[in-house]
C-alpha cells in the first residue's frame, strides 16, 4: 500500500492546513497529512461539537474548533470537506477570514454547482482550486478515515481560468504526495464523467435495494440470505453516506439525467434481447463488459483478486 | 474461512460422484468433496479435452473423461455443472447410464426451466434433486475453484414432489459437510428470489458496464481512470462468464422481466425525485437501504471491511 509513498517531506508543504467537516475524507487528510508532514499546524473545523470532542479524543489536529472563521484564519490553505449542499454556504461565510494568497479548495463530487455558488463571494486574493479526490468507503465520520485512502487513485482539479499557476503547481503537489494522480479538467467535464463512474452507480444501486425491500412475492429474509447471488455487492454503496448522496442528485440534476437517460436506452435494449431470446446479442455485450474490468485492473484501479478479496474466497488449492 | 469444517468424515458419504462439468463450481466440489471425504471416487467429466487435460494435471479428481455416458457409470451421486443451457441435454444423454438409486443433481442458476427439461426423460429409480448454490466469484474454469467457496453460503434444493426423503437427507448432508445452510424451495418460488439477488443485478452490472463504454462525451480512458467512484464494483459481476449468463437469461425469462420491470418502475420514481428536488424522498430511501447491508453483515453473508476489505483501504489509523 505504501508503494507511492516515500520520506516524509523535510519541511513542511503548507504553514497552516484547515480542514472544515471532519468526515471519512476531511479525517483522511487529517491522517495524511500529519504522517507526510504536508502541514505544520492542523486545524480542524466541524459545525458539531459530538464529531469536534470526538477529533480531539483521537488526535488527529493541533487546534479544533466549531467556529469556521475562526478556524480559517491565517491558514495558507483550506480545504472544504463537508456535504455538497452546505458547501457555498460555509465558504461564503469563510470569505471575507480568509488570509491573502490563500488556497481554497473543497473536496465535492460535484463541481460545476459548487463552483458557481462559492466563485462570485470570493477576495480576488484568494486563489480557488476545486478539488474531487476519486476515493472513499461506505464508512462516515471521522473515524473511518485512513492515511492511505488517497494513494493510487486520481484527484481531479477544476480550477477556473486564469488561476495563479504557482498555486495549482503547489497544490498539485499536496496531492501527490498525499498518494493520488492529479487530472486537470472543466467543472462541467467532470460533472459528466462523475456522473456515469460514480452517480448513476450509486443510483441504481440505492434503487436495487429498494426495490428488494419492497418485494412481497420474496421476503426481506431472503434477499438477505441470498444475497451472495450478486446483490450484496449493490448494497455496499447504497450504504454511502445518505445526507451527501442526497445533496449530490440534488446538485448534479442534468449531468446524471443526461446518463441516467442513456442507461435506460440500453437497459430497455437488453430486456427486449432477454424477451425474443437474443443470445447471440447477450453473449456480445457479456463478453465485452469483461474486457473493461480487465483495464481497470491493469490500471491499478482495482484488484484482481477474486470476488474483491473478500474473505469468502481465500486460494486454497 | 474454516470454521464450519470439522474433521473430515471417517466414512465416504457417497461411493462414488461424478461431476459434470468441471468450472468453478464444479472443480471446488471436486476438491471439497476431496478434502472432506464426501465421496470415495471422485469422476471428472467435461466435454473439452483441454479441460480434461488440465483437470488431470491438477489432480483434483481419480477419473477424467469426455464422455458422460461412462463417467456416470456406476456412481450414486452425479452434479451437472454445466451451463444452463447444456443442463437438460446431457441429462437426458446419460439418463439411461445411471444407476438405479443414483441421486442426479445439478447446480443452475435456473430451477424452473431446467426442472421441466429434464424430469420427463428420467427413468423412476434416479432421485432427481436439483440445486443451486448460491456462491461463486467472477472467475472461471477449474483451476478457479477452491474448496471453502460454499462455506456459509445458502444452498438451495428444489426436489420435485415425491422425492425420496432419505436420498433428500443424504444430499443435504453432503451440502453441510462442504459449509452450506440448506434450503428447499420450490423450482418457480426460486427463480423469483434468485431473479432479484442475482439475475437483475448482474443485468444491470452489464447494463452499466456497457453504457459506459459506449459514450462519446465521456472516453473510455476516463471511465477506467475514475471508476473508483464507484462504478467499479459493478464491473467485478460484469466480467463474469458470458455463456453462462447468456443462458440464464434465455432461460429465465418471466422472472427477470417481471422483477426487471419492478425495478424500471422504481427508478422512474427516483429520477423524479432527482428533476423535481424531492430532497426527504431521496433522503429517506438512502437511509432505508442502509439498514440491509447491515443485516446482510449481520447474517454472515457480507464483510463488514470497509470497501469489501479491498487492499486499498486498511485500517491504519
Amino acid at each position: 500500500m505504501a508503494d507511492r509513498f516515500g520520506e516524509p517531506l523535510p519541511d513542511a508543504l503548507f504553514e497552516r492546513l484547515t480542514i472544515v467537516g471532519v468526515g471519512l475524507i476531511g479525517s483522511s487528510l487529517l491522517r495524511v497529512a500529519r504522517q507526510r508532514n504536508l502541514a505544520r499546524t492542523l486545524v480542524a473545523v466541524d459545525a458539531s461539537e459530538a464529531v469536534c470532542t470526538r477529533v480531539r479524543e483521537i488526535g488527529i489536529a493541533d487546534e479544533v474548533t466549531s467556529d469556521a472563521r475562526d478556524g480559517v484564519r491565517g491558514s495558507d490553505l483550506v480545504i472544504l470537506c463537508t456535504p455538497v449542499g452546505v458547501i457555498a454556504n460555509v465558504a461564503r461565510d469563510i470569505a471575507q477570514h480568509l488570509t491573502a494568497n490563500a488556497i481554497l479548495s473543497d473536496v465535492g463530487s460535484v463541481k460545476g454547482a459548487v463552483v458557481a455558488g462559492i466563485q462570485p463571494h470570493l477576495p480576488a486574493s484568494v486563489h480557488f482550486i476545486p478539488a474531487h479526490p476519486v476515493a472513499g468507503t461506505e464508512y462516515s465520520g471521522p473515524d473511518s478515515g485512513f492515511s492511505t485512502l488517497f494513494v493510487d487513485r486520481w484527484c481531479i482539479l477544476t480550477p477556473p481560468e486564469g488561476t495563479d499557476a504557482q498555486a495549482i503547481e503547489k497544490f498539485q503537489a499536496f496531492w501527490s504526495e498525499a498518494g493520488s494522480n492529479v487530472e486537470i479538467m472543466t467543472p462541467s467535464h467532470h460533472d459528466l464523467v462523475l456522473a456515469i463512474t460514480s452517480h448513476v452507480p450509486h443510483l441504481i444501486a440505492y434503487n436495487i435495494v429498494g426495490t428488494a425491500a419492497d418485494l412481497e412475492e420474496v421476503t426481506q429474509s431472503e434477499v438477505i440470505k441470498f444475497s451472495a447471488g450478486g446483490f450484496r455487492d449493490f448494497t455496499r454503496i447504497a450504504a454511502s453516506d445518505p445526507t451527501m448522496w442526497r445533496d449530490i442528485f440534488l446538485n448534479i440534476r442534468d449531468a446524471v439525467l443526461e446518463m441516467l437517460g442513456r442507461f435506460n436506452e440500453d437497459l430497455a435494449a437488453l430486456q427486449r434481447m432477454i424477451r425474443w431470446g437474443d443470445g447471440q446479442g447477450l453473449f456480445d455485450l457479456f463478453t465485452r463488459t469483461r474486457a473493461i474490468r480487465r483495464s481497470i485492473i491493469a490500471q491499478g484501479q482495482e484488484t484482481q483478486a477474486p470476488d474483491f478479496g473478500r474473505r469468502s474466497a481465500p486460494p486454497d488449492q
